[in-house]
């Protein structure tokens, strides 16, 4: 059987394994673009990256198959498209531009080539979305026994200060842009209704959700970030700001101890569900604070106020705990 | 038993998932320098670097458990330095000065917490006796049942245009800095004599080698890839530069196609064993093209010269093939 499947691999290449480096590589960069900012892209050792006002901003991220996605839910362009605009998010979130990303995807050679094809075409399409005249400038591709995707992404602050999690200032507003609880609800959707009955991801019972909720099941799987609120926000006069990833409340915590506030969540702000709105993970909005007169840029919604309780969160003047998510606590690697 | 286990992990905790992600961050921050390049290190959602001439250098590249590493044969110290080190020398390859790295880490929440520490303390190393001045501005921690590094270096080209692998002139000198084959033999020590009689890596032998051979398997292990040349090298004038990642041959190939050029060897240049200098791969040496009258900056050693056949190799005039290392063909998953 030994010889006949070799001959067969090489007369139809169909895994990266078949194809080789080189031959992946051919069909994954036709894909994408370089950008604007490239002034030297893929093919060489390294890539030139332009940088205006002397300085980048740069932010990384793994995404492993098993605790950030499963191939059973996730097709491989809503995987290049989360990888891509999740990145994108940090990078808004200093106030900057997206200018470049570098993309590094370890992969088991069995990995049918159409899997990075389709990835590639996520972060092309993600890219021409949230941040149109950004691209993606170099990688590297790698073997291994678990899908792997190491992203790191640049942005220009356009000669401003970068707008960091430490300046907010007592009376200031609390602003969110994007969604509230959707990423966290899709999750739950997929857990709950799309595995079998050993408890194993469901890629047919994910495509049904998929068709029934089609807005929460993107907020997990495909997010669509408001990355040019960032830039917004800066001009705006933002005091302190960044990606809310682990949940509204942990990550507000996080400005309030770098800032020495409290945070003061607005209920009737929060909708419905203030829970899960304040608890559940990966919306990757805006969290941000501006000036008390401020005009807020769309789509920042005021959802709260800066008090002088260092370090305190507090709902209508209660004080709650923050929640979120562990990257170690929250997944053990046996239940996957 | 499930209880008693829990209280003992919390009163001592020792791995990255008892700790959780904070905990291991407040291990690994101290270990390292941001470097001068940072403007804004880690601790908000993106860094900021300096980037004096309005453009960066940029490379990634990912370590995976199994093809790229043995936890068996490498310590974490060794890890992170070769993790460094070969990022470095891609910067390098560029005629950059490198400026920063930042680090993404995939590891099973059962790592031991030292473990993340070695590999922190050998990135700090690496970067202090490879490249002063530059440092670690930010990363990432992520869950994944394989230990994965995914590292992206920074440079500087102060000023000067980047040394691509498409400028080499018939004529040119070919001049290589560093190790030539000690990696590859290194390796072979390794699985020669470094494992059990499973196949598997084996560290008390690993160790023996050590002992026996601290050239070669350093080499393999925790390479000392000549940074400081890549900026000598552009000073110098090279026409062309590539790091040695892959083998001598499959490398200086890439210069001849890029450059539509060819490039005979000298074997007396080559040493006594010319086939494993030109095939050994993960020397991580700097392979470059000069103008003839160039004084060549040291350790660059002269090792042929270029000619007028495009896309060929030879040595002493005679052709030949070019071999090397493919991440997917040259790993099956199965071997490890």
């Amino acid at each position: 059987m030994h010889e006949p499947q070799r001959a067969d691999a090489a007369a139809h290449p169909r895994t990266v394994g078949d194809l080789g480096e080189d031959a992946v590589l051919g069909r994954i960069l036709p894909r994408l673009r370089a950008g604007d900012a490239a002034l030297l892209g893929a093919g060489d050792d390294a890539a030139v990256v332009a940088a205006p006002d002397g300085r980048f901003v740069v932010t990384t991220d793994l995404m492993v198959h098993g605790p950030d996605f499963r191939l059973a839910w996730s097709t491989p362009f809503e995987l290049g498209w989360k990888a891509a605009a999740t990145n994108l998010t940090d990078v808004a979130a200093m106030g900057a531009r997206p200018t470049a990303l570098v993309v590094a995807i370890a992969a088991p050679p069995s990995t049918d080539a159409t899997v990075l094809e389709g990835i590639a075409d996520g972060f092309r399409e993600a890219l021409a979305v949230l941040a149109p005249g950004a691209g993606v400038v170099g990688g590297d591709l790698s073997a291994s026994t678990v899908l792997t995707i190491a992203v790191t992404a640049f942005g220009d602050l356009e000669g401003r200060p970068p707008v960091t999690r430490s300046g907010a200032r007592v009376g200031d507003v609390v602003a969110h842009a994007g969604v509230r609880g959707d990423a966290a609800r899709g999750l739950a959707l997929l857990f709950d209704e799309a595995r079998d009955a050993a408890g194993e991801p469901d890629a047919d019972a994910a495509d049904a959700l998929r068709g029934r909720h089609p807005a929460l099941i993107a907020a997990q799987l495909a997010p669509a970030p408001p990355v040019a609120a960032g830039v917004a926000a800066a001009l705006a006069g933002a005091t302190a700001m960044l990606d809310v990833s682990d949940g509204l409340a942990r990550d507000a915590r996080r400005i309030a101890l770098a800032s020495g506030v409290g945070i003061d969540f607005s209920a009737a702000a929060l909708g419905p569900d203030a829970r899960l709105a304040l608890a559940g993970a990966e919306d990757h909005g805006l969290l941000a604070t501006f000036p008390p007169a401020t005009t807020l840029p769309a789509p920042f919604e005021r959802i709260g106020r800066v008090t002088d309780a260092a370090g305190e969160l507090f709902v209508d003047g209660a004080p709650i705990d923050a929640v979120g998510w562990d990257p170690y606590s929250g997944w053990d690697g046996r239940a996957g």
